[in-house]
């Protein structure tokens, strides 16, 4: 039997991935008593007085919603608030298996920018945070940026940043590796989507100096056609030169590959044509923009991609569990530019020196020390 | 240590009184290939071509939410949606423990009809149901009926359903050790909010014909100032004789009393000015609107309470969770007045006839066998 077919069955097996628990058992009218009425009637008045004791009483202190409007789920694209619920639910089980974080997944009737702020506004007082996922851009900006100024808790996209605070934690591994250095190291980000544009920006805060971004009609320049806002702010960071041209013109000379776009896109004669000890982030997923085996023929140093059956694998699991960990356990009220920096430190520094190599630049997704050290990472930041 | 001290440390001790968790393990790439990516896109695929599936694929089959406003909590008024949580909390925690389904606690940062409206119909993807609870009236009212037009899931208010359909079992049973009869037994309800009108129209749905609304000054009737748009609809079907006065003019020749409405205001003259046999549902929560033995002594035959420390407790815990398992299991889209009369029927016929007495007119709340009655009373009735 196929992974395909077997995952469906598994499904169905079982019907709902997750399950709404409660820690108090009601055995008897004492417990009742407690639990409901009408003792619970106590922690309802200290929390009126205070609203933030909310956090001693009820459930917000290590809870988050995983909220999506299913615009944009995994490869598969606008499939819709009920198709999406799987990958939720699949993303609130790693919260809680690998984070300890209740997750409870919602997904949104509505695509109206407007709507989807409002919904997730009104929504909010249960919840220690709201990890959104898989909305597609340009929404995805606004809507991040618009709910992290009207809620006093975090708000986080994991498709820009998660996948943002790996790659860079991957970079600063390989740049050990090749003996590269971030202020001199030349890097292509291909897909100008959510994730290439988060990815860009926090390499550009961690150090890194020259970063060109691409899109399916090639550079991101000021004359690339129906740029959005945020392809347009990017200009102001990006591609300072203002060069035109294809991916194959972007990749010549540089160092650093990171590509978030599509199966196969890249050539042999794109890897040849890069700088020496070319690093590739080849993460389209599950086929990545050219095969491992490929790159390396083609003179790369460093190849990595979103699958586990190749080496160095970049999978935002390694960030997003830890850190909402640490920012509820902190009771941070935003992930900060700080906190992402810091656990993708914090994640390349889980690579011994000693063991640190070309096929060995990111931690293992079930290495039980990552959550702890991302999430100590967002707290030492707060 | 008294019960509000106890409730408030033991509140503090589970930090809420939930916890999300997975079913399914994710110990190796294995597991996270069949959970999560890639295997996770065949159930995804399959939704997307059909809705349906999802009930088949995730948790919609066995999750509801329990959305509140915060607008009207126990006897505590509009304390907003923070200070509800441990309200709503407790509430998941009995859907879950009575019933088996898992429930979601949603608390709403709004109180404008139209956009709690628009919120649940767009969070409802993710849920199989909508149990509506502690929203003022005459608000919930039309909350509900439109919900119930916009979705294709059962809607449910507790507060006014749950109360109507756990009364009217009582009601049955009252009946039965007095010999009275619904056609002829004089009904005074005290308390025209969502309860006290919800009761009202499934005691006409059931044989009463003949019923009372009170309120605060008295005698709902077309002379009443200020009746909101559902108060003047229950003008069409109840006090038909458009009598005027205040509860104790109601009262006088009555058979049953049920209030939903505040402590102490019923005196041992009006039970002593009701018809023989009164039968007496003084319901106000913690303090009855008569205390037990004053109604006895004044003549009351049946009395019952919302309390666990006086015979006949009228504890809606024995209809919610069984509705919604009921609901969910046969995929019901709505709750129907003929699932809420079953279901009275059915909670009633728990009471065996050779044990019914006026000290016993109501199964336990923790009697095993209350929650599938009910569930299978829904079921038979989709």
């Amino acid at each position: 039997m196929d992974k395909s077919e077997q995952a469906l069955i598994m499904h169905e097996q079982w019907n709902g991935k997750l399950e709404v628990v409660s820690k108090c058992k009601v055995k008897s009218r004492e417990d009742l008593a407690i639990a409901y009425t009408p003792g619970v009637a106590e922690p309802c008045k200290v929390i009126a007085k205070d609203k933030d004791a909310a956090y001693r009483y009820t459930m917000k202190a290590n809870t988050i919603a995983v909220v999506s409007d299913g615009s944009a789920v995994l490869g598969l694209g606008n499939i819709g608030p009920h198709a999406a619920m799987p990958v939720m639910e699949g993303k609130a089980v790693l919260f809680k298996e690998f984070g300890g974080v209740n997750a409870v997944p919602i997904c949104l009737d509505t695509q109206d920018t407007e709507e989807i702020i409002r919904t997730i506004v009104a929504i909010a007082p249960a919840f220690g945070g709201i990890n959104l996922e898989d909305i597609s851009a340009p929404r995805c900006f606004e809507i991040e940026e618009r709910l992290k100024k009207l809620l006093d808790i975090p708000v986080f996209h994991d498709d820009q940043h998660g996948t943002a605070i790996v790659v860079l934690a991957g970079a600063i591994n390989a740049l050990k590796v090749t003996g590269k250095n971030k202020e001199t190291c030349k890097v292509v980000v291909n897909g100008a989507g959510s994730a290439g544009i988060a990815i860009a920006k926090l390499l550009l805060n961690y150090g890194f100096c020259n970063v060109t971004l691409c899109d399916r009609d090639g550079i991101i320049s000021r004359d690339y056609k129906n740029l959005n806002w945020m392809q347009q702010q990017m200009l102001s960071v990006t591609n300072l030169e203002n060069k035109n041209g294809t991916l194959s013109d972007a990749l010549a000379g540089a160092d650093l590959f990171v590509g978030v776009s599509a199966p196969n896109i890249m050539t042999k004669e794109m890897v040849a044509s890069m700088n020496k000890d070319a690093i590739i982030f080849a993460m389209a997923n599950p086929v990545p923009e050219i095969m491992p085996d490929l790159a390396k023929e083609a003179g790369a140093r460093v190849v990595a991609t979103g699958r586990s059956d190749f080496p160095n694998q970049v999978n935002n699991v390694v960030a997003f569990p830890g850190i909402f960990k640490g920012a509820l356990e902190g009771r941070a009220t935003q992930i900060t530019e700080e906190m992402k920096l810091a656990a993708a430190i914090a994640i390349a520094g889980l690579v011994d020196e000693s063991e640190l190599n070309e096929d060995n630049i990111m931690p293992q997704a079930f290495d039980p020390r990552v959550c702890d050290v991302v999430s100590k990472a967002v707290k030492e930041n707060i």
